[in-house]
């Protein structure tokens, strides 16, 4: 015979913490908290089959439910010392809904049942507080009424309102004839009156009559919670959490116990410790003669629980001085649950008449810099083991740690303008712009200033660079605004689509409202909700906090993982070191071309008629590479640095409107048909399949011998001053050996020439970006020559799903909505079919050349999910934007844990 | 010992045909002729091993070397019974080059070796014809000094022009001087003042004496034709012909004969079956007192080789009347070795004072027609077998049948204008025009035209399809242009970058040449070449062609490969249906929104505030589309039809220039800004990789629905007729099973309700096409609901190399010139990287659906070599343009032979 009911009370429990897939979250703690000799209202669980099998068997039940359930009540009573239905001495039951994982607000609960005609004298003559049980029997019709009778059953009032509506809508229109501000004053004739109303309304609108039976009520509040599982609020919410139906919800039934039976009573909410600090001190809110709701609503101003936490000043009483044995009691059960659970619990309690009984413990939520200072006290206080604690810290924790925040208690209080998407964590503020020169005109001038496009593009990146932030109305998580504020870490909301921006005009409109140049907005980069005007924010400074320190120096040494940064800047290099960065993954060169005196050059290059005109143009960009070079090189000094040749499409340097073409047309002294025409020519109509990467090298090879020769020269001289540097030239977009053969002679035959040159001896790598399905497919023929891989994931995801990170935002939201992807492919690596490739190329490269290098620098070198997938194939490190590698080198210890 | 040298004489041989390797192709057909009994010169091969040993060992010979040739050359002197260097009875001998692989014109050849100051009074002595010997001697002169005196030594005459310039020069002006036409006027004496004049020049110019020595002669032209094999030019035509330097070249020295001795010589080429007609008639060339080079020169008209090849009215003496003795034999010689070499043989004869000497026989070379004819008649003859025959028709050699071409007469005599890429087979003559109506209308008055566009786009197939022949500037072989044309089979250029085209203008400039609209040009799309005027042309007439049928028929009963077509329209079912095509692979929807009266719904669709809207707008196309699928249904009764659901972004249907949006917003009052608004929405990075495919279905389910329905709708309509049809509908760019299962879930619906509307059932597959790297990577998933796979090979390519087909222009010219493409990927499938995938996802579909039905509707099913890959790989079917399903079928059958 199947168990399908669980029994938990009087120290004994037939469930346990770890019955969670049959109890749910919820039973599963209640039962082991029984266990531990904690005083827990009785009750009982039923389980998760019984949801199954009521949803396998047309909405029955097993025939052996009943029976089960008979006897747990029995139990319930005994312990109790009450009886459910009992005239004189009645026990009333709560129903709750309780899944595997939590799922907040979508499903339902039933208080107060047993509550009749036959039971509430009883409870009047043995409370002696009329006014309680009458509330407590208008909070159940109330509950019943609109859980059991209208939603559980789909029944719909006359007028489409719900019946909770309308029975609200009675108690006010009593409490204005009564000239009642608030509920307190209702007596407890009022609230009996009121029942008699309510019941009368139910009739009338829902067509029944509310239930007079306990065993009728019981089975209504049970039957609601199996219901509710299915319910639309529910069914959207395990959509978008990748909730499976099947799991199914457990019901908790369990005895009522009272706080508000009067001044003995009391009820309260608590941590273990502070999940704001994170300091080991208990930590809660308690109020007398209430019950847990309203210590929650607001209504009245909850207490502190303890005189250590009390503000100076505060001189309300606190749980430790009104029930102090009680408190102490209360205590030893936090140090009891820390110790068995091992974290910090999040606990609800209640003092019925004097007497303790706790409702809930759970893990407690906690925000990063607690999460951080929790695990690493609790390693130090033997609770837990370093590896443990690693595991505690979500990556994305970190954040918090690393970029100024908008200050959480002033955002609370206010409502966003608009809502994109959280392109670049942190919080900033500043006065708006519209044009990149605008932006760094005025931050010259020392103000702060907000970037507003509708896009960006490789030619706002100055502006960028000096504005706080970026917002932008158009583009995706990957969009060139997005890449770029990331590998800054700087606050960036981009796709806000409710902006309408007009960079002429100098003007953003949201809805009704109008921006204009220097009015202030705040962006929090970490939701990607913007607000209007100034908000302040809280300083990051995660060098001052010393368990975040511990914490990195455990991943460290825990780690199989490499961590490098992605870094086109001597500063992000430095900045990236300081993050614990072990070398750059990622320098690209291409955003070197745009700084206005070299930008000329590169357009001198590309409108050349030969090769010979051709060849002196880019020639001219080889002091400028060269100290380009010198500087990342010198930065990043003792650590390898790979340094990508140039690639994006040539027309990405020389889109021009009218006048900057006339412009340029008179600077080369050109006539402007022709560079029109030019520009015409290289117009593509998919630029990221087209004539880029190593395409340009092998069509120009020009412009891979000034490179190589840029990067040689600067390791030669930075060699001979001493440095020891260490170079991998890395070849962009190869897709067979051939290409990488091309490239690379011209790379050695260069090198061979500078040391001949500049007489003096220097190792360097060459190898090549893995960003195209092909070269997944022959990494074992392109291994044979290449000495590193490094994977390109965002190209490599582009191409092997076919999406354009520019143009998914056209689908991405009905596909997130639809569930047809679970993520955004660009944000977390498709494991099922990128991860695929990826780990072909591992293995075939390895076949043909077991040592060689293998890394990956695309955006998702920085996502947790990732980095775990990429340890697991077995990369040699991963390589992220400066702002990301705590984060990555926390994930990467956590990856080897997992495995 | 290791066998260097093999002799070939007097009826015996040490090599055999079977020998290329290492004697090359000419050197092992001596042999293979000599053993036959056929009367060969003598002479010997050094193996290609010398050629290696050479490279190998720093231009040094092996040892063995020395003694073996000084063997060789002992019996060659014994069989012609005169001695190398003897002064009575002088041997003169030839060097030539043969490699494995025929290189014409690659590499070097010395003949008359021999001729010195010691033998050349003998020789005069010996055939009493002074002339003869000095001609000859000079002729031995020019070559020596150019080819091992000059380009072996890698000497260089002082004024930088090659030392056969300044020889010739001297006979010029020698002739000049002397006032003679030609050289047949020059006297014995007159060639042996010259022979000395060329020795003082040689002397002058490249600082050496010409040798006198019979020996030093020999090694001489040896070695000049092994450091040949390393020239410029052999080294280039091995790079595009990928021949592998490694495997060398044999030399081939031969005892000379002469047909040019006087009126009982003579020379001349034959072929054993006539190579232009196909016919089995011996025909062939010669000409009395003449040497080979005397044939080919065309000083001389050479005479036809026997009587039933002469034209009527022919009245110049044949072979057979003028030596019918040696014509009997050379008839027996010719019956012989097509009887040995089972193949018709282009042989070249001499014939010295009355005895026939053989000098090479290798397989001819013949046009289409004439290959299918020899092939069927050698079954026929018993020759070879049917297999063979089909191997003996290139696939390629079908065209020609199939397609009226310019007559190759006329072609000859004129110079093209221009030259692109051949992306429509055939030949056409029209009056040029500029737009797609001008095209349809002047097509509608009975003038055949030319469409001249810089490129075309879908709102241009109307006039594609009413003009004979459509010229583009811009764009590959799978442009837009390219891929209609080749559909209709309709001769197309594109990529003709020469072209300066103005549609404002409707003018088209090519150097300083202009034409307008009404100029003629002829097109020749099997070559690319463009011609101004009208040239003539023969007509295609395949059905007439019953060696052709016979062989199709062989074909159809060898190959396992099913042939299918791509056809759109119900006139393209019916030719391919004629052509052989067993239903349709890929029949895409899209083509038939563009029509007037439709485009506007969808444009419609596009702006609809609301899926209502979009809904209404979309249904509005359901009766068109319906009335098309019946069509292509009903001409394709009885076989499968594969239906694709609409692929293309939608922004390709609302491509407007300014008056268009105007007219769009006044037929559909909408304000034209809000049109502009919705098409800037639209505007993709990268549409290749944008919103299109089934993720338009997805967003917009109702568009799916429609098509679905038509498709259903017309399918239950003619199942009621009582027709048998069989539509497959095929999901575009699918990369999940999510994806997929979210269409068919559309489809199947719409299934179940149109049979339940009409009262009939019916049978349907839905699939998918396989396009994207992802599809194959998770093919097994995908296959556990789908029924087909159809290989979309096209955008497999663009994805898995990462080359967009319309923007490949700018590097694949570059790429191929390097040879670091072998071939354009989107003619020809890249088996190893492209066909891993298409190979990974046959494993893996099947592996989960052993049923799946898998084929292939990339344009790659009409390119042979890719039919070979698919056939090897398993697929069940191909799928093709209808003026390819021959080619496929032929293709097919050969794949099998050859697995």
């Amino acid at each position: 015979m199947s168990k399908y009911v669980y029994f938990f009370g009087g120290g004994k429990a037939d469930g346990n913490t770890k019955m969670k897939n049959e109890l749910g979250g919820k039973g599963a703690n209640l039962a082991e908290m029984t266990s531990l000799g904690i005083p827990v209202p009785p009750g009982f669980t039923l389980t998760t089959g019984v949801c199954n099998y009521y949803y396998d068997n047309d909405h029955n039940y097993p025939k052996e439910l009943k029976k089960q359930t008979d006897e747990a009540i029995n139990n319930t009573e005994s312990i109790m010392n009450q009886g459910f239905g009992n005239a004189d001495n009645p026990l009333l039951l709560s129903v709750r809904s309780g899944a595997r994982q939590s799922m907040p607000g979508m499903m339902e609960t039933v208080l107060n049942l047993g509550l009749t005609s036959k039971t509430i004298p009883g409870l009047i003559a043995k409370t002696n507080n009329p006014r309680f049980v009458y509330d407590a029997y208008r909070r159940l019709i109330t509950m019943y009424a609109d859980v059991v009778m209208e939603k559980a059953e789909g029944v719909k009032t006359k007028d489409g309102h719900g019946i909770r509506h309308r029975l609200e809508n009675i108690l006010d229109k009593y409490k204005d004839k009564n000239d009642y501000k608030s509920d307190v004053e209702l007596t407890a004739d009022d609230w009996k009156h009121l029942t008699e109303k309510f019941k009368e309304e139910i009739k009338i609108n829902l067509g029944k009559e509310f239930p007079d039976d306990h065993m009728e009520q019981l089975w209504g509040g049970i039957g609601a919670v199996f219901k509710s599982w299915n319910g639309k609020r529910a069914v959207s919410y395990r959509k978008i959490e990748n909730i499976p139906g099947e799991w199914g919800t457990a019901v908790n039934v369990q005895a009522m116990v009272f706080g508000n039976l009067g001044d003995n009573s009391a009820t309260g909410v608590a941590f273990t410790r502070n999940p704001a600090t994170g300091e080991n001190k208990f930590y809660g809110e308690w109020l007398r003669n209430a019950q847990g709701e309203d210590v929650v609503a607001g209504l009245r101003t909850p207490l502190q629980l303890n005189e250590t936490t009390k503000a100076p000043g505060d001189a309300s009483e606190s749980l430790e001085i009104a029930f102090p044995k009680i408190y102490i009691d209360l205590d030893k059960i936090r140090i009891d649950l820390e110790k068995h659970y091992t974290d910090m619990q999040d606990i609800e309690f209640t003092i019925q008449d004097g007497r303790l009984w706790m409702l809930q413990t759970r893990t407690g939520k906690r925000n990063g810099q607690s999460a951080i200072k929790m695990a690493v006290d609790m390693v130090h206080e033997g609770l837990i083991d370093k590896n443990e604690a690693l595991m505690r810290v979500l990556p994305s924790q970190l954040d918090e740690l690393l970029h100024p925040m908008v200050d959480p208690e002033e955002e609370q209080n206010v409502s966003p303008l608009a809502k994109g998407l959280p392109a670049g964590p942190g919080g900033a503020t500043g006065q708006i712009v519209f044009t990149a020169d605008d932006a760094e005109e005025q931050a010259g001038q020392g103000k702060k200033v907000i970037l507003v496009r509708d896009e960006t593009s490789p030619e706002d990146v100055h502006g960028m660079h000096a504005a706080v932030a970026i917002l932008t109305s158009k583009g995706g998580m990957t969009s060139h605004a997005a890449l770029v504020a990331r590998g800054w870490g700087k606050c960036c909301i981009v796709g806000c689509e409710s902006l309408h921006i007009s960079a002429a005009n100098k003007t953003l409109e949201v809805g009704d409202k109008k921006y204009k140049e220097g009015d202030w907005l705040t962006l929090n980069g970490t939701t990607g909700k913007v607000y209007e005007g100034q908000l302040p924010l809280k300083d990051a400074n995660p060098d001052s906090n010393q368990e975040y320190a511990e914490l990195m120096e455990w991943a460290d040494a825990t780690r199989r993982l490499g961590v490098r940064t992605n870094a086109d800047r001597p500063e992000d290099a430095v900045l990236a070191r300081k993050f614990g960065a072990k070398g750059i993954g990622l320098c690209r060169t291409e955003h070197m071309f745009f700084d206005p005196e070299r930008i000329l050059a590169i357009r001198k290059m590309i409108l050349a008629k030969n090769e010979k005109e051709r060849r002196a143009a880019v020639m001219e960009l080889l002091p400028y590479q060269k100290a380009d070079f010198k500087g990342i090189l010198d930065a990043m000094h003792d650590l390898p640095v790979t340094i990508r040749l140039l690639d994006p499409p040539l027309h990405e340097f020389i889109t021009l409107d009218d006048d900057a073409l006339l412009e340029l047309a008179d600077e080369l002294n050109v006539a402007s048909k022709d560079i029109q025409k030019r520009i015409d020519e290289l117009h593509e109509f998919n630029p990221m399949l087209g004539h880029r990467g190593c395409r340009l090298g092998i069509a120009y090879p020009e412009i891979t011998e000034m490179q190589a020769r840029a990067i040689l020269e600067a390791t030669a001289e930075l060699t001979k001053e001493g440095k020891s540097v260490h170079p991998e030239i890395m070849i962009p977009l190869i897709g067979s050996l051939a290409e990488y053969k091309n490239q690379e002679a011209i790379v050695r035959t260069i090198a061979k020439k500078v040391m001949a040159e500049q007489n003096v001896e220097f190792k360097y790598l060459v190898g090549t970006m893995i960003e195209l399905p092909r070269a997944c497919l022959v990494a074992d023929e392109i291994a044979e020559s290449a000495e590193f891989f490094s994977f390109g994931t965002n190209d490599l995801t582009q191409t092997t799903y076919g999406f354009s990170r520019d143009d998914i935002g056209g689908f991405l939201p009905v596909y997130l909505e639809e569930n047809i992807l679970p993520v955004d492919p660009f944000q977390s690596i498709d494991q099922g079919g990128v991860g695929q490739l990826v780990e072909m190329a591992v293995k075939k490269g390895r076949s043909t050349n077991p040592n060689i290098k293998l890394g990956i620098c695309g955006e998702h070198g920085g996502d947790p999910d990732s980095i775990e997938f990429f340890h697991n194939v077995g990369l040699a490190y991963v390589s992220c934007s400066p702002f990301r590698v705590p984060v990555a080198r926390l994930a990467a210890a956590r990856a080897n844990l997992k495995k």
